[in-house]
């Protein structure tokens, strides 16, 4: 199997599994518990709280336990929507957001905010000076991505947060749950002050997940009930996801360090060897956009026709993000970014993990080119 | 070791958590990902879908997956209000309400939503009258749990339901949490429109949960995105957790089946042992309570002292529920039962699960006699 949709998701490192296994066979009483077996599954969940604080240099108290990067979004945007509601209702975002972001504001439209929708240029990228221009009295957040979950497109965040510092009473969040462990993050100083992130997606669990909110700022719940995490998100925690998420977080971050650059050398490799099959135009950003996304179209054809050609080799890549792949809609990132209709409903993502090897991608361009030609050769039998 | 706290949290079943490790090992690709990976995850949840359909004996779509019951209980609640805010915006909930529906009515009622908290009498339970009566033109909802979390009360959800299906226009919510799997239960015929299950109270796993919502029955989403699960909840499927669930909801019902009159036996015995103890009162009623939950207070003992006195001897209860438990707030819900302060600030909770045994039940008794005897000493000398 040649795995190549992980922005998709991820394949669970075995040791997160692992630790997950061991909680809920060992560790599984309520860490609300006052009893001492639920104390030592509440230190559990304070030790991960920790081990991610110091990860993302970021205070314990920061960190707040999701269910995942959706929850995490909602819980920023509405969070602050319900929170300063009374002193403003504009919000700022992209017109490339994740749907988690994007029908989230749709939502708080039919609930009386305004929302503006910032353009991207065509590497997809939000204008820094957009931002400003869009900022009204009433502005309570700027929602921005770190980074694009179709094309890839790195977004101008340190530049973004540069300008929001002036207005302290609004507020910044970031989606990062495409970017967390491979694009550089400084939480401390990036001005940031809502930044999600998802298990998932770094080979964590699905179901685990978390928001950074920043020492001071005050959001209202989403979920509303027993006070955990600080009243910012009830329910029992989900300890073996939340054990997990820290182990995979420690992991995936080494491995970062270790395999980032081959990581950039397979998508490098890829760019070169796609661009010499007739008819690809690559989408992805070609200078600052995120190393494990490469987004295509092959003019020819549809990209259900490839993404099932390469399927019956055990060869996975996905259409426009897993979240929108059902809908047969063009891809909204792409449309906003100038590239046409018949070029943006036809494309293909490849997503890479650290885990990828460059033998993968050679095998995955081989027969690419083979599948090509095949279909290339019955379209001229059908005409 | 004696875990007699399964109100708060249940051991995993070995085979849910089986389940839960073969899906992230082998099906970890996103069901909404359109290759043959994807749809062979989306398969897996299909299934479980319909088992648990099958096993409530209602429609798969109105099966509707979360992070579990605080999850299921803010969307019913809050996707209600939000739904049909601005044709009503009248609650009616009762004054034993868990925290996920209690702190979400105090948020809407700072939302402008009026919230009436009904009266529950001596032995805990709403009076259906008490509903009917509190009704407005302006009522969308009603909000009323299936047991009492903490003294185990049964609420009459069948007389309720026969009241509201004179009023077309409000919704019934019954938060099932406590109750599932050990008390009776017909989805199809009991008028209810929203009923909330956890899959970490009946041996599944933390993080899972689902909420079903009568068909025809339309809420607003808590969590938007993706537009998974019918658009109700979005966000990456947790496959593992659903699955898992699924399989402890199948075995948890068996277990019911063969072994409910086991736990009302344990549950027998523990009642008659209990006042045989000097000071002991115990708070369950005799009728119409669950036949997990066993309430009652020492009345020369803080709560605290019993059961720290226990945990020496690796024998787990709760004060009140976990959820509660560290705010050292007297029960509300013995307060509203008419439980003077003191003696509600002193309960003690033990609940059982259908894996609990009448040795452990002896043994239990055998050593709160002793632990409580100690104590009386120790009182004695210390005076």
């Amino acid at each position: 199997m040649i795995y190549f949709d992980n922005a998709a998701t991820t394949r669970p490192y075995r040791e997160a599994l692992d630790s997950f296994v061991k909680v809920n066979e060992v560790y599984y009483a309520n860490p609300s518990s006052i009893h001492s077996f639920g104390g030592r599954v509440e230190k559990l969940i304070a030790q991960s709280r920790k081990q991610i604080a110091g990860l993302l240099k970021v205070k314990e108290r920061e960190i707040f336990f999701t269910s995942g990067g959706t929850e995490s979004n909602n819980l920023a945007i509405k969070g602050t929507a319900i929170q300063y509601g009374s002193r403003g209702k504009h919000i700022i975002t992209s017109k490339i957001e994740h749907p988690s972001v994007s029908n989230t504001m749709k939502q708080l439209e039919s609930l009386g905010y305004s929302i503006t929708y910032l353009d991207v240029d065509e590497t997809g990228r939000v204008d820094p000076l957009d931002v400003e221009k869009a900022i009204q009295e009433e502005t309570i957040l700027v929602s921005i991505m770190h980074v694009n979950n179709e094309a890839g497109a790195i977004q101008p965040i340190k530049e973004i947060g540069s300008i929001l510092k002036d207005h302290s009473k609004i507020l910044f969040h970031v989606d990062g749950v495409q970017a967390f462990g491979k694009i550089s993050l400084s939480l401390p100083d990036d001005h940031i002050d809502l930044y999600s992130i998802s298990a998932h997606k770094i080979h964590g669990l699905k179901g685990a997940g978390m928001l950074f909110v920043r020492d001071g700022v005050n959001i209202s719940p989403l979920l509303s009930g027993g006070e955990q995490e600080g009243n910012v998100r009830s329910g029992t925690e989900n300890t073996g996801g939340i054990v997990s998420f820290a182990k995979a977080m420690r992991m995936y971050m080494e491995e970062s360090r270790d395999h980032l650059e081959k990581m950039k050398d397979i998508q490098r490799y890829l760019r070169e060897k796609l661009v010499t099959i007739a008819g690809v135009r690559i989408h992805t950003p070609q200078l600052d956009s995120a190393p494990h996304i490469l987004n295509f179209t092959i003019e020819d054809f549809k990209s259900e026709v490839v993404v099932h050609a390469l399927d019956q080799h055990e060869v996975y890549v996905s259409t426009t993000s897993a979240c929108s792949s059902k809908k047969s809609k063009p891809s909204q990132t792409l449309l906003s970014m100038g590239v046409g209709e018949d070029l943006a409903d036809r494309s293909i993502r490849i997503s890479l993990s650290f885990r990828n090897t460059m033998e993968e991608a050679e095998r995955f361009v081989q027969l690419l080119i083979k599948e090509t030609a095949q279909l290339q050769k019955t379209m001229r039998r059908s005409r």
